[in-house]
């Protein structure tokens, strides 16, 4: 059966091919307010993809844009997956710099290039066809699947959580998947199974009531940006460790088996410097640059202001002085905890005649999945299959609030299946995706439809 | 013959008073291009009051307002004071805040209330009227005194130095003579004996070429933000001290004599707070609160910049930051030897992956003047016979330009005689000057005189 839904998604690649550009010349800018009518437009276009494969589809009205939600799930027995992806896109500014207009696709060299095409109007569609051979060909899916494509992502998903909330029996599913990531380089798939959690916090430090002369009072009061360059200076030490205290108590070291598929993946640490313009990079003593992006965790300032900006000199003592300090955190580590344990550190150097002010942000934990589970295995296996080369298994810095949220709200791990390229340019102008790796998405979703319903018998 | 010139002062002093308001009434301020014309008019009646004093006097063009210089200098073998003045005054801004306008002098409770009052008008006067005393009633002074009144203090004095420079065989003097501070408190006159250096400069810390994402690159990458505030906050213990090594080893420290003479002036320490809105003052331990300010030399952070000032958090690692820092000095330390050891001190913690930029804004020795030489105990003789009670002898935290360029320029030191008081009103709306107070400095000047010529003898 698997050989007929993969004949069928070779034979209508074209066809794919061009309705991807229909969907792409779509400007479904979520955050232009005078795009609602192209926004609805996107939604309609999803809806009518989903319905046409025969899967129960539904535009949902939010506070915000619409989601579009569709299921079918007949497959009796069978595990269920929640495809989520987003038909919103970023901003084309500056416009001047595509070589193409944004929303007038263009294939060259291999790529189509447009806004959306790979973050993540063209992932996204990969399912969306995956599905679509399953039903023309079988007249049934594997296993059961649901898809909630959002219009939001952009603009910080506000609405999304809500829907979860509202909708957790419907939305009920074994595991989650997303195609929304990169590959780890050209020619090597990944899996990414991990990523990092986050605290965020502000601190404000008020001394006198207005700038004084330095002159006149310096050496007498508190410098509220002396002070706060103290504190802020304490957070890390020579060797790169954060030093608030119990920060690394519940971390859960990394196994020398992740180690070492850290290790195997090449890694070119002065291609990596040149592009930042730095002589070399810096950061945890003991562990090695991937380790420290995707698996220790940080203390970072991300802003800091305190008196004169202007130029030249001014002999004032600040009456003030702000900092905005994240830290990215890993498995083990609690947010609330840590930001607890942050806020005492710092307010116990505080110097006398300083009031020490202190906004907690909130955060999130570190997530990391279980790699050699079932859907792994399945996820792995798919990938294997289609692109010919057994994916990396990797991790990533940042945070991607919708699979915290499906680990929160619904209680499902995320397959985290990226067939991006890092190079793709998305948020940038000239924003591609490769038609291979379009294709070779598309058959390892129909194949891992296959996998998971192979791990259910 | 003093008593005949102090009969004449009295005699006169209304006419002083209204002579003061017509100088008053000219709004001779500096910074408005606009005012042009009358400050040339405030120059004229400089020039026109020295001369009518029998002194030679003349306006010297400069590249910018007119300076005006007098002198008289046929006491043969008697010492000769140059008298320093300003005719120019702050911008009155806000206007609305004025009781009075501020080019209309008014006469309430003792004062009289306009801009330039106190700053530097009424007091610079007091000299002016004490020359005259002398003239009209001796035809003679008892010493020689030169006059150099400018129109540029309150815009930076941009052609002082080069009147200096160009002038010092003119201009030579043996002590020079400056009414432009306050005394400590009402009815305690005060001697101005000392004054802090400067060092000022700036460090930047440049990163990655752009700001990064903190998720994708923090750990990984040297944070400039993180870096400076290690650096800066290094600079001081929790004791208050300055780390930069060897940043006391010139300090000449204060004789007992002087922390005696500090610690019996009146300080109210939480009145001191109170008007600053703190909890309490903060300082280089084992030091008062007046120590601090007067005779010991800071690290004060004046801005420090760096990443995202917006609401709520940013995940960025910020591409670079920025501080302005001034060190005030003490008599004996080397501003050029001292912001080496700053730009060293800070290098050597530059953590890899950071590139380093400092720059040297220069600045200025600290100046103390032998508060026993013979001009001082004139000084203190003149102010206790007209003020009827001897003067304390202060310091101040900040520097007097002029007289460091009096100091370097005509190798003279400065007797710095507050007639003002702190309340005045200086910079602000509604400032004043008594009128007690400038009678008494205007007998004050005139016995000053006196008592140089016996110093002579």
């Amino acid at each position: 059966m698997l050989e007929d839904v993969r004949g069928y998604l070779t034979e209508n690649s074209d066809r794919f091919k061009d309705e991807l550009k229909t969907f792409l010349s779509i400007p479904s800018v979520s955050a232009d307010s005078s795009r609602s009518a192209e926004m609805k437009q996107a939604a309609e276009f999803v809806f009518n993809q989903l319905s046409e494969s025969g899967l129960e589809a539904e535009i949902v009205q939010t506070a915000g844009h619409p989601i579009v939600y569709g299921e079918w799930t007949q497959a009796e027995s069978a595990p269920t997956i929640l495809v989520y992806g987003h038909y919103d896109v970023q901003p084309p500014d500056p416009l001047d710099l595509w070589v193409t207009p944004p929303f007038e696709p263009d294939e060259r060299d291999g790529y189509v290039y447009a806004r959306g095409a790979t973050d993540d109007k063209g992932q996204m569609f990969t399912h969306v066809k995956a599905v679509e051979g399953w039903m023309k060909t079988a007249g049934k899916l594997p296993i059961n699947v649901k898809f909630l494509i959002e219009g939001e992502e952009e603009v910080g998903s506000n609405n999304l959580d809500i829907f979860l909330s509202e909708n957790k029996e419907r939305l009920a599913c074994d595991v989650a998947v997303i195609s929304d990531t990169s590959q780890y380089a050209p020619g090597i798939p990944a899996i990414t199974y991990g990523l990092r959690g986050i605290l965020a916090c502000e601190i404000t430090l008020t001394g006198p009531n207005r700038d004084l002369h330095s002159g006149v009072f310096g050496g007498s009061v508190a410098n509220p940006a002396n002070a706060l360059a103290k504190m802020v200076g304490s957070l890390l030490d020579e060797d790169g460790r954060v030093q608030i205290p119990g920060f690394y108590d519940d971390v859960i070291p990394l196994s020398e088996e992740e180690r070492q598929q850290f290790a195997d993946l090449p890694f070119d640490e002065s291609a990596f410097c040149a592009d930042l313009d730095i002589d070399s990079g810096w950061g945890e003593v003991g562990f090695t640059a991937t380790e420290r992006r995707w698996a220790r965790p940080t203390c970072d300032v991300n802003g800091f202001h305190s008196g004169y900006a202007g130029e030249g000199p001014k002999t004032i003592v600040p009456s003030y002085a702000t900092v905005k300090i994240t830290c990215r955190l890993v498995p083990g580590q609690d947010p609330v905890k840590l930001t607890q344990a942050l806020h005492d550190y710092l307010k116990a150097q505080c110097p006398a005649g300083v009031q020490f002010d202190f906004k907690d942000y909130h955060g999130c934990e570190a997530l990391v999945f279980d790699f050699q589970s079932p859907y792994m295995e399945a996820a792995r296996s798919a990938i294997e299959q289609s692109f010919g080369r057994t994916p990396v298994m990797i991790r990533e810095g940042g945070s991607i609030p919708v699979v915290a949220s499906f680990q929160e709200i619904l209680s499902v791990d995320t397959l985290l299946l990226g067939w991006g390229q890092n190079s793709d340019n998305l948020h940038s102008p000239n924003e591609r995706f490769s038609l291979e790796d379009f294709g070779r998405g598309t058959h390892a979703s129909a194949i891992l439809l296959n996998e998971l319903a192979k791990q259910a018998t």
